[in-house]
């Protein structure tokens, strides 16, 4: 890309505490920009990525970071942090252990989203940007993005919340777990290298596409040629393994389970007098968009989040894709993101 | 139970040949008896099986052969047979290779839904079946009564579907296809010992349970207490593991995947000038029953199944329980299935 688009690397050299006890000896935050910050500072998008995504939004969000998208880099200065416990040049398991002078592997720490937050803080505050004009997340960058609106509502112009949850849900955490037995069940889990449980990690992330695809998508997408002899061959069959290898080839199974793990505590009413005081203090316009289709986030739960959220407008995707429609139909989220930007007050620094 | 209960044992000695090549030399068919036959032959209700339940109706299917019931054993003569594959008495991958006088293991042949119903019929002929009240059907259980029906129409006087299909789609192949990357992740699957992919097998439980039960399944029956501490455990992962290890002291992963493959070819319509064309061969009366939250046979599907059917109407069951609603709602389901009885007219033999 143009030399707008910037990947860059924040050291943080203090130790950094985590919500479920221990720490890190300092942390590395690999991040993307695009575009530049305007002279009030006052122009900058934050998206925090989800699950396997990383910091190159351009690269995840297909059609997103362009010209008039609801991430025009020639208007916005976007930034996306790779998550901890990542492993896109954030701190995460096969970053060396300082102690050992060894990878982390299975050592690594238990993460919380609001780890996973305060690293976004120490990376925004470096970056000096106090008035945000937006933050998106959707999925599990929606865990974040809430997580975030709460703990520094006074940060953000407007928040954008795209198939996502105030709380990671029994459903949800079922899937989490499921995954997980996918990934020990393969007894290389646990050795001491990158590849370690690369077979129950294909697996995990077979489990996790038919959640994010569902049924309509693989019917629309997968359908074989039905012939009058028995099949040797089904394209659903050979659409999961290839998935499956393809993550393989850009994820470890370590980083996985740390995340897995990160997302199934997700509570953003925790410590706050539940979750409904907690969305009280998000003050700022709120934009919640659910998808007709989605069965991880159903519509029904995204318009009940936008309910608790004060100043919020739900919003409605109709999609084929379920959960993945948020990925796939950026041309009906650029209507709606777009439309609620132009709602927006002007900052007065 | 009483001594209207019979747990049975048919032979069958010759050559039975499989659609896909091979044959196995002979098979053993287990099944279940409840009731007795009446002197005319045509009270008959025969149930198909799922999955990993086995021919005892009344223990998988749970309120179902009771006085009353729609399998009421007073009135009907049950019967149910452990499908081929399987491992609950009829020939499967566990039983004896007579040619080398161990296990199948997995070199068992693979089958199709049309050699699990060869398999019945062999039963049914050795039972003198001639008119079968009714054929019962769910979910994979359903495949077979839907092949059976198109095979031998004539021998059936009502068929009853309950959330099944016409052919196996590539939503339903790729639910397998996860299921069986999970447990040829565990490497101990192929070694010759029945707790072979034990890990591997659980996992994939843990999978279908997902697509059975689905979001408000989970959401209604595994909530957690939200506390102000971040939880160390989640019921819904205990769920999923104990599910999990439940399966494994009962199944094999041999017999597993060899039904996921069975399933994974059904088309009722192979060889039979496509689907529709094949379901116009069912003459009785017939009832497709839906169920609002399932997943994997949507209510849509269903009643589209419903509407090529020529003398069939379509019935739903309203019910939280996703796919499992056909094991959890048997009350709804009697009072339909009842109801779908009272108009079957009488046998003239």
């Amino acid at each position: 890309m143009d030399n707008q688009t910037k990947f860059l690397t924040y050291n943080y050299p203090e130790n950094f505490s985590l919500e479920r006890g221990g720490s890190l000896p300092g942390i590395r935050i690999a991040y993307h920009t695009f575009g530049h910050l305007n002279k009030d500072g006052d122009n900058c998008i934050w998206v925090c990525h989800a699950l396997t995504a990383n910091s190159d939004v351009a690269d995840w969000w297909p059609n997103t970071v362009v010209p008039e998208g609801f991430l025009d880099p020639d208007k916005y200065f976007i930034v996306c942090a790779n998550i901890l416990g990542s492993c896109y040049g954030t701190t995460g398991p096969l970053s060396i252990n300082p102690e050992t002078g060894e990878p982390w592997y299975d050592t690594f720490p238990k993460l919380t989203i609001r780890d996973v937050v305060k690293a976004h803080i120490l990376l925004a505050d470096h970056l000096k940007l106090k008035s945000i004009f937006s933050l998106i997340g959707s999925s599990v960058g929606g865990f974040q993005a809430i997580e975030w609106a709460v703990m520094q509502p006074e940060r953000f112009r407007s928040v954008v919340l795209i198939a996502t949850a105030a709380f990671a849900s029994p459903w949800t955490i079922a899937i989490d777990e499921t995954q997980r037995m996918s990934i020990f069940a393969d007894k290389t889990y646990g050795e001491k290298n990158p590849d370690a449980g690369k077979d129950g990690l294909a697996a995990a992330r077979a489990i996790g596409l038919l959640t994010y695809r569902g049924g309509k998508g693989y019917n629309l997408t997968q359908q074989d040629q039905h012939t009058d002899e028995v099949p040797d061959y089904h394209r659903a069959c050979s659409y999961q393994r290839h998935q499956g290898d393809k993550l393989v080839k850009r994820f470890d199974a370590y980083s996985y389970v740390t995340i897995l793990d990160t997302f199934d505590t997700h509570n953003v009413g925790r410590g706050r007098n539940g979750i409904a005081e907690a969305l009280k203090l998000i003050t700022c316009p709120v934009v919640c968009v659910g998808i007709t289709t989605d069965m991880i986030f159903t519509p029904e739960e995204m318009r009940a989040l936008s309910d608790m959220i004060p100043n919020s407008s739900y919003k409605e995707i109709s999609s084929q894709f379920g959960h993945d429609g948020f990925l796939v139909e950026y041309s009906l989220l650029k209507s709606i993101i777009n439309d609620f930007f132009s709602t927006i007050p002007p900052h007065h620094p």
